[in-house]
């Protein structure tokens, strides 16, 4: 076996027990009963464990330097080498005692931010907040000396590969200059035109279970590679030939749940679309964060709540729910389905004041691993920037800095993730609808497959074969901006054509 | 460290690991769509192959070594040991070649083997299984010179560790001593009765399901620790602190499916008791399929199937139901459920007639691996002898010798320890309700507590810190015998007081 080939074995039972920690987490959520959380605990920590060792095996530089003289590799090949090499890089910067208290602090916090979020508690949470932040900056620190970029940046290389705060800064600045206004703008139009009527419930369960697999079989989610169940959290999980989605369902409302599964399904036909044969090597994986959150946001803000579909939607939900009269009409529908608002919950809010909160957190995150904001000042930092950024300010730290659960689990760096997600979802579905004519009116018709075929070919079957910078300049022409986002914003809330 | 702790440390990541594979397997049967299946193949054999590295670690015979000579073990860990160096053992007498052989053999007849049985087709699947006998001979053997025993002994320790040939052909022979008069004599005395009645369906999958678990409630089972789910082949797997357990419904008739959840629950119940401090240990598994089977069959068999049980059961089942008449009465659903009748199949065998199912495949088995019996003889030897044993013979092989997954998934050596089960359950019960004249009553009440008390004492909390034999012996105060179940079949079947 060559250099290469030996590190294809050993990066394919990586690949396997990372898939075999998918499934546990995806039974975590949607099947295990509570008193299986320690044993659980134990199992995931021995799998990461496993692969921790294999990912520090002191022959690995040796099996790079190897594999990086054989000239017959191919370019998918010397890509998948590169990744591996990023990945044992992140591995092999922490010590495992590090690793280790990072991830029992993590788990900690978490257990106690479940009690401190209902309670309102921010100071409960706090010390254990504090030691976490500190095994992070330190995790941040130590692989930063060892990636060569800034601590924050080194965090976000776990969930954005090659992403960089100069990045970000440069879209996040130039949403903040422009969203404010349009985000007024669009809130005073909505007010001076009447409320969309809400269609009346109750809407049993099984009546939204039904309606929700037939979108998803619209949009090509194939029911011998993946499930749908429900969980808590809403998420996409398993693996690419198993991808399991859940939602969470309120027999008032049909709309969120919805919504939810036509998102997961966004992320599900990613995962689906990533390539065959490359599916358990590093290379085969989805490329990073943003491009798989572009992935469900395409599907749920650019495609699903748009007027073409939701004129396939309403015939269909009328009939499931056995509704009738003005509340089922598709136009309704759509105006149901674009409402802005100012609100105080992230996960809640629409497709224009998302990214405010975003920013607001990318600001606060970059701060504290910078050593800029301590943990006593992070209430007031938050209400303060909510006001800037969204325009109103939480009563309490319960819908303020203790609504998410990121930080409390240990996770920084994966905020900003969100809104280049959505930057690029637009980008990407202005590409795909002026590449191919035909996209708009298959979404009106309930037939998705001219947008798949193009997200497949410039995004899916790219896997992480070249960078997310790349795929979106072949994909759009252009790297990343905001200029889709903002003109579509502009086109669906503002009538601006 | 000392080199027990150390060995500790080791065996309780084997532990989660093998808790992994339990909980994928589980997924498998439960959960996993069928575009899953070759990944998941990937997923089992790394895990697999990760535990078979640690298990063949050249560093463990030093620190078996040195653990043997630490003075201060307490008996629990000296057991522990033992059982390590018998895993060990296991793991160390076969390559990793024939191993993996082995297992893709296994996996390849299984599937042929699943058209095969359909097809009434053995010599589609005969090429094939040729092959696994093959590879399970030279497993057999290559363990037998290590563990010294012989080479079908090599493959019964994997399931009932200590069990010897000698043992159970003594049980064996006694059984055939007298059983076929015994089938004879019930078949024709509940014959010169009137045939009980059968309750007129349909019964809703939604019913039987909320009976099951109010009877699995009855006997203990706490679903903060467990699961009822639906399989195609019933099981209890998970692990110890989140039991899943499966059945499967039809809906004209609900006693199948849920006398399979009661001897579920039973397994279930046992790997519940198992000692929670020794959870990930080797000592504080289950001893071995014997005692295993012999709590699924003491809960179904005789606890479950007993008029007192029943007489609880009937206005239970006739609530849910919605049933009336003389059909529900306890003496009806008594005289249901004890029918024995000569039939082909195993898993639809009543208790009477089991055993001579299991002793022909036992018989056969065992000549197989001696290399007595080739596969060419094999279909002719099952219809002689399923006409010796249980008095009829098999228009087919479908019902003949394809019927069972077993052999065709490589399991030679486990057959027996169907009937040593359904041969402890009645020594167990005999014991526990002499000990406890509270226990009888209890069952006719729904309160399983008094049973369950005794069984957590004599059985669950020993686990595999002693010996299959020594658990009987503390227990009954006797070896295992074929006594007790032949009182039981005397009592429950002949009126024998």
């Amino acid at each position: 076996m060559t250099a290469y080939d030996q590190l294809e074995t050993r990066f394919g039972r990586i690949g396997s027990l990372k898939q075999v920690m998918s499934v546990l987490e995806w039974d975590h959520a949607a099947m295990m009963p509570v008193g299986g959380a320690a044993a659980r605990a134990d199992q995931v920590s021995t799998v990461e464990l496993v692969v921790h060792e294999l990912l520090t095996d002191p022959r690995l530089p040796d099996l790079f330097d190897e594999a990086a003289g054989q000239n017959e590799l191919e370019l998918w090949q010397r890509a998948n080498l590169a990744e591996m090499r990023r990945i044992v890089r992140h591995a092999g910067a922490v010590t495992e005692r590090l690793l280790d208290a990072r991830v029992r602090q993590a788990h900690e916090c978490e257990m106690i931010w479940r009690t401190a979020r209902p309670a309102n508690d921010f100071a409960l949470v706090k010390p254990s907040l504090e030691r976490l932040l500190g095994l992070v900056r330190e995790t941040a620190q130590a692989k930063a000396s060892v990636l060569g970029c800034s601590p924050y940046e080194a965090l976000l290389d776990e969930f954005e590969p090659g992403g960089t705060v100069a990045e970000i800064d440069a879209l996040f600045e130039a949403l903040v200059a422009f969203l404010p206004q349009t985000i007024t703008a669009i809130i005073e139009r909505q007010a001076a035109a009447p409320a969309p009527l809400q269609p009346a419930g109750p809407f049993t369960i099984a009546a939204q279970r039904d309606v929700a697999i037939r979108f998803m079989q619209a949009i090509g989610f194939d029911f011998e590679h993946g499930r749908l169940d429900i969980s808590a959290h809403p998420f996409c999980g398993g693996t690419p030939d198993d991808v399991r989605i859940t939602t969470r369902y309120r027999e008032d409302d049909f709309s969120r749940a919805l919504m939810g599964v036509l998102h997961e399904t966004g992320h599900a036909m990613y995962e689906r679309g990533l390539p065959k044969a490359w599916q358990r090597q590093p290379v085969g994986k989805a490329r990073g964060m943003s491009i798989h959150e572009s992935q469900s946001l395409l599907i749920e803000m650019q495609a699903c709540r748009s007027p073409e579909f939701l004129t396939f939607a309403a015939p269909l939900l009328r009939e499931t729910f056995g509704g009738s009269g003005p509340a089922w009409e598709p136009e309704n529908l759509y105006r149901l389905n674009t409402r802005v608002r100012r609100s105080l919950i992230r996960v809640d809010a629409d497709e224009a004041t998302y990214p405010a909160h975003v920013i607001l957190r990318y600001r606060l995150e970059k701060a504290m691993i910078a050593g800029d904001l301590v943990l006593d000042d992070l209430p007031g930092a938050w209400r303060d920037g909510l006001r800037e950024l969204v325009g109103i300010a939480p009563p309490d730290d319960r819908d303020g800095c203790l609504q998410d659960i990121h930080w409390y689990a240990g996770l920084w760096g994966y905020f900003p993730t969100y809104t280049m997600g959505a930057l690029s979802a637009a980008q990407l579905f202005e590409a795909a609808t002026r590449a191919d004519q035909t996209i708009l009116p298959g979404i009106a018709s309930g037939d998705f497959s001219a947008l798949m075929r193009w997200l497949k070919r410039e995004v899916h079957e790219r896997a992480s074969a070249t960078s997310t910078r790349q795929i979106m300049i072949d994909a759009t022409g252009a790297p990343l901006s905001v200029d889709a986002f903002r003109r579509h914003l502009e086109r669906r809330y503002l009538g601006v054509v």
